[in-house]
């Protein structure tokens, strides 16, 4: 079956402005998702926010069926969280450490992660509590083999989070493969979704291990002057207020992956590149200085600085790459074009 | 110098639709504010979501100035947070509690406040660490002494927290006039803000007293391997991923309050009741019957539940409270049908 590349790039006002190789910055929104969050806002401004939060109420009910949907879990174990950052946070800060616990992590780690590691030192030493990884890391085409991490990790009971933030909608994922029992993930990426979206999945058998370090009204009721009782499901990890209009978007987003389905993406991607994510250096040139040549010429590309994956970019003697990260609805003419614009800029 | 309701209707797209006294929960979007907003979502869609946020740099900058003009303070003791209990548990969070260490509060505060103190109720116990104060209460027209109590913090040198989220675009506020450490605020309220936007005042000579909860790239760089820097300012109560949208929104919200005028916005409001929020029950009826019975008339309220202030709720005697609450640009004439519609279904 052929891709329906025309469609794609259809659907995406953006194509007509942009070569956009930053999709794993935030991608360009396709139609459909940039409809449903404007026309959120006006309603907003028409009848109230919170009476259209009322009148939406099954759009943003769906947005949890959707996620489950896509990483085949079940609505519970969905909280709709404003980033990956946060979402990570939340499960990452929810786990009782206690003295000699130990947390074990890849090398190319991204370096939000790195630091909350960092500031958890002090509490950790022996005993591994904990294994973290990141799907696929900011920085190069690695793709991290989560589901044999998650292998290992359930044979020894040890609670695992993955950090789909750079893999959701790109790359196929079914928690029950990978066997993860936290993962996070961000809406803006290859998911195509708005800024400011993102959600969280907490497997339901370890809900109660699990402490979050913040809690609002939304989160816990105050049933007694001295007591109060936390939501039953993966929502103990939101909070009361939120931007409704990006979690509507968010929803449409994950319908619109749906309907081109996960595994149509992922080959079309594939035939596109390694995987999503490229990068590259260009020997005497900084990576900065590409990027903005580039941009005078309309394409769109980011910078990997080494302080977002120290390590690993220490060990690979590397200061800065250039990150070409591809999606679907990229097109053969636009790489040509680009490879074409970066040999007569550099 | 007569009040323009005109004028502030003209620019309230909302008010042909309905007459909304729930400017507590959140209040009408002026189309200045809605118009900013989809306009960076479009920009997004049209050429990228980190490209759009670059493009915008000086109107996401200028969110920060704006938010220490409306309160009185400097740019880098502004973080913007996505609503004002994430800023509220970020302030207190921060603070490094011991045991022994004590809280004062008011009766009639918030239960997401009131749920964290208890959370922390363990850790606390005989000296008073923190006083953390709600200005004006979800559920009544309380306007609390906050000035007053600044006095009594800043004589004692304890920290003091204000909860400003129904108070701010309401009642004018100064945080020297107050003599607050840290100050919480929304939005989507009585700043006719976005949804999911809002913001945290710290005092630039308690920053390095206090310890975010949440690091990520944003606040802290990784700078070598076992070692990271937190920002010099208030960002690094911020997270890396926002949504821009909202946040130029919320910028043009506050440069829209500006232009009225604190002053003017809040002697209209007391022409128009003591305070914006004004709350009431009818014996023998259900508040949210009565909520029901209005919206059928397009008249938006709100219901105030007992488990959101339930200290207060409970010595009152009071089960749910039906709230109605107004702002400067409601018309003397919408309170006079207010009153005829609910004089017609009680």
């Amino acid at each position: 079956m052929t891709f329906d590349l025309q469609r794609a790039r259809q659907d995406t006002p953006g194509c007509e402005n942009v070569l956009h190789f930053n999709n794993a910055g935030a991608s360009l929104m396709p139609q459909p998702v940039l409809d449903a969050t404007i026309a959120h806002l006006q309603l907003e401004a028409q009848i109230g926010g919170y009476e259209a939060a009322e009148h939406a109420h099954s759009a943003i009910e769906h947005v949890y069926d959707a996620a489950a949907t896509l990483i085949g879990c079940s609505w519970d174990e969905i909280a709709i969280i404003e980033n990956a950052t946060r979402a990570w946070d939340m499960a990452f800060y929810s786990i009782p450490f206690g003295p000699g616990d130990r947390i074990l992590t890849a090398v190319a780690e991204y370096a939000s992660n790195y630091i909350a590691f960092l500031a958890l030192r002090n509490a950790i030493d022996e005993r591994v509590k904990l294994i973290a990884i990141t799907h696929v890391p900011t920085n190069g085409g690695l793709v991290n083999p989560i589901a044999e991490v998650g292998k290992v990790a359930r044979k020894a009971g040890i609670l695992y989070l993955v950090d789909a933030c750079q893999s959701i909608g790109h790359i196929p994922i079914d928690v029950n493969v990978i066997g993860c029992d936290m993962l996070s993930a961000t809406g803006r990426k290859y998911l195509r979704g708005p800024r400011g979206t993102g959600f969280l999945y907490v497997r339901r058998n370890i809900l109660e291990r699990l402490e979050p370090p913040f809690l609002d009204l939304h989160a816990a009721e105050w049933v007694a002057r001295d007591r109060y009782e936390v939501l039953p499901n993966a929502r103990r990890f939101e909070n009361w207020e939120t931007n409704y209009a990006g979690k509507i978007g968010l929803g449409v987003a994950i319908d619109y992956a749906l309907q081109w389905g996960l595994d149509t993406q992922w080959r079309r991607i594939k035939t596109l590149a390694q995987c999503g994510i490229v990068t590259f250096s260009v020997d005497g040139q900084e990576s900065e200085e590409i990027k903005r040549k580039l941009a005078a010429h309309h394409i769109n590309v980011s910078v990997s600085i080494q302080s977002s994956t120290r390590i690993d970019m220490e060990e690979r003697g590397l200061n800065s790459l250039v990150r070409a990260s591809v999606h679907y609805y990229n097109s053969e003419e636009e790489i040509e074009r680009f490879c074409r614009t970066l040999a007569s800029i550099i």
